[in-house]
């Protein structure tokens, strides 16, 4: 069976850690290259992060490139108040060996498109959409090669977490959404009405804690973090595993159920800037523009994040 | 025990006829007049239903006044594709005796508050709020005698009905939902998060059925024709009591859970109109200018509704 | 020959003042009532203001009324840094003799709208619109009785005073002007663009004071007070008597330039909040809403002013 | 005297034509690349327009790239109707030989504002401000780089062109033109207020025909076709030249004067898209960010423009 080739654009983020840790190491999946973007933190961290996970995961042949500093046209707006001030609080840090490439992102999506076949590259993106819409606003014609994006981001039946209407990463740079959410490609959107049913517990940091290797320590330290912002917000017994929803559903996709559904991004309005309006019941006449995942099997999800980390 | 002094604003609606029934033989209410606005049916229509529920009521003492044909600003937009034609499709017509009050709805609100003691008066507006803005621009000394405004409007964890992000009351008049919901008196909402949870079903109707007497055959009428809306839009058995909840609420506040929140009103983006942005997590920082209803016990809520309606 | 009968509605303010003196004695018109709005100054004020031009203009036979205390939707702002504390600053004061009349002013529009024939009425609002759109919303069956609305408002090629973008009134309540200017009647709109072009100077004031009359003197003194400010602002040798200009073209319709134009109000942005979207040059396609006023001639319109202050 | 190095991006365009013949044997410029972007026709023709004005020009050793398809958020608008289908309708057309540069116009000129001093290159935008914009996201330390942007765009006493309310360069990418305001660089702009004190007629194009040289000789024949849209629209004698305001205020910025005001651009409102909030009179309190250009002499503009021509 061939590898399905994906590029990967996050913002590390310990959700975006555990994402990289499933990607990396899936026999499935062909890692063209992790592409760093501002979100969570600002770039030259979440530029740092990716380098020091991939090395982490062993895959030094992986490359690394930065992406955008900030958004499209707001200013950038980071979430150290969720992932701590590194954005993966709760790892063992250490100076990688891998170094950043040269090129630009953006310019690496753009030429790994142009390289590819049509409808042969899947994209993964789990922060803040900027570099994929800058590579379409600067190279249209690298739309035909997208074979599909598999995003983390939006919120409808949960509501927001960074405002009550908006999930963070489409807040963070709605224009870039927006242009995503129009450019003709099939879309596939883990938003928080099923990211919020993959809460992490105690029982699956000690799991993971129980496994006997770097990366599901570092995992289970990550988590430990990340699950007391919603612990002391929402009362949880822990954080919701956003973006490691994305390859899960490449890896195993009976884990989720999903809906076509037409998705506009709000880009106009300050008080309801990036709510995604998701036509679930299929009230605007719209034609569906995503596959919208409403439904998640929590047993199934972490059973598979446990057994792929076990074979670290 | 004094009687609760309240007004009633709005649109009928087979929610709202239920709602009429629940206050209008209530011990507990003081129902000083019923005011009619354009809302799921023009304003000539919801004003003679008015009437004749009142009138089936056995209430020809209640007045009934007509207020506004439309919205403060957008055009008024209807929804005879849930109501029927009517607003009461559902219900067996006759030509009432009571005749409209000569003096308009907004000033019969505005003298009724000023007749009145501070903090005396309870409004009970389950349509757009047009006429409870109208009424707080032209005469914003009324605020003071207002006790509350126990509303059915808006939507946060369900999701909208007539677009994807908003519940139609506000979504018809959003500026009207702005104006109120910064008036600095005490507001208690029941949005789509918890009429959502009291979905009528075969057995309730049924039930009304089985009561003997004219009310409550034509709140199963009603019903019958209601349920038919949401069964093909959800799939569901009936549909949602919204308006009942109001009322539902001053008679037995322990069927619902209710949490302080601040709730904004989008009214600058078409995409988003309407969309009540509830910041049930507080992350906004902003002081709660309402009661958000969450929870709704339906087996109470519709043993409440049986109970009363028998006593027809 | 029969009177023009008008309704003025205003929030005095100097210029206000002038376009009171102007009509109040004025054979041609019949002022059927005098409505204050909150503008300028608040309504209080503007209110107690009318009454005061109203007496010394000698029309103690012209009734006065309250209206609205603020706009539709936003807040109040007002001028005080253009007009003063009192708005008129400039005149002697006096406590006026005649009263506040108990009705509302929006009522009044109303009742007096509803006692006309068709196209018997000319409204002239040259404060925010707040007054006439309520009455719009509140009654829709009195447009038809409207013979033409001739306001002072906008602003195209000038640009605006109160923002970059906006004239002041549009500016106040943007939604009220948004409601006028869709309400199918005939509009006639004196906005910067005109009024800048009917500035006093030092020749004008020195004209009025040189006349044998209270008004004439009242006239003088405002025009002295209210000229500072544009003075200071664009070195101008006065300030722009914008109000008078409504009342002016009912009289001598010859001094004025105006064009068809399709006119829209920008009500979802605060950067150009109360813009007025002037197509003067068709390129929208809109049908035109509004006969807009683009050139005075300032010799005869102050030959106007003179000569009718004369006859006071 | 050393040269003033400059990158020119535009949509030709017969104004941006005429620019470019302005700029392409000026002495005093150092013209480092011509950036093609869409706008006045698609980017296919502007950036083939490009290499036939150069070479035209005689400056086969300045390269041409081209920029983005189209601007950053919204779909692209053209404005055939206005530059025929071609853009420089009126020329006599070749197959030019220069070819087209392979390097992306964005990253040109990041690559070349990376390889200078600070506060060195002067950018020259006369189109939609896409690729400015991207170039700034995409690199946001190339910004100390620029020396100054001077660019056509923008209307503020004027009214706008191709909406009442907004210039066409502005309104194609309102998006670019709020990151570009928002740069912090020192930004000079000509808007309609200036560019329509600078209209063509028949004299001025009948010197340029007798000018002995092809490029004289197009320029008329441009400039025929240029003025018969504004001839029509507002009976005026001519077209105005926008885009060569730019470089002339470089060459000779006596002919101009010009005012420190801050700029703001609207984005969120449909109606007033791309609408420059100028703040001439500094009203609004907000730091200048911009020399905005009011006024223009005619007389010498038009002396320079055919001087340098002769020089062909």
């Amino acid at each position: 069976m061939s590898k399905l080739p994906i590029i990967i654009d996050c913002d590390p983020g310990q959700d975006d850690a555990l994402m990289l840790f499933l990607a990396l190491n899936a026999p499935e999946l062909d890692v063209r290259g992790v592409v760093a973007c501002g979100g969570n933190v600002p770039l030259a961290r979440t530029e740092l992060n990716c380098r020091i996970l991939v090395e982490m995961a062993g895959r030094t042949d992986v490359p690394v490139f930065a992406g955008c500093e900030g958004p499209m046209v707001e200013p950038l707006f980071t979430a150290e108040y969720v992932h701590g001030e590194t954005g993966i609080d709760g790892i063992d840090f250490f100076e990688p060996t891998i170094e950043k490439q040269a090129q630009h992102g953006v310019d690496f999506i753009i030429e790994t498109l142009r390289a590819a076949e049509d409808n042969e590259i899947t994209l993964v993106p789990t922060g803040p959409l900027t570099n994929i819409a800058m590579a379409l606003v600067k190279a249209p014609d690298i739309a035909a090669k997208i074979k599909q994006i598999v995003l983390m981001g939006g919120a409808s039946f949960e509501g927001g977490n960074v405002t009550p209407s908006a999930e963070f990463n489409i807040y963070v740079d709605p224009h870039a959404a927006d242009v995503v959410m129009r450019c003709g490609r099939p879309i596939v959107m883990f938003g928080l009405d099923v990211t919020h049913q993959v809460m992490t517990d105690d029982k699956v940091v000690a799991d993971m804690r129980a496994l006997d290797n770097r990366v599901a320590h570092a995992s289970a330290g990550m988590l430990e973090f990340f699950g007391q912002y919603d612990a002391a917000k929402y009362s949880a017994d822990g954080g919701p595993l956003h973006d490691p929803c994305t390859i899960a559903w490449l890896l195993e996709p009976e884990i989720f159920e999903l809906k076509a559904c037409h998705v506009a991004i709000e880009t106009r309005s300050e008080l309801t800037r990036g709510h995604t309006a998701v036509d679930f019941w299929g009230v605007t006449g719209n034609t569906p523009n995503a596959m919208w995942a409403y439904k998640a099997d929590r047993t199934r999800f972490f059973a598979l994040l446990t057994e792929r980390l076990a074979q670290y």
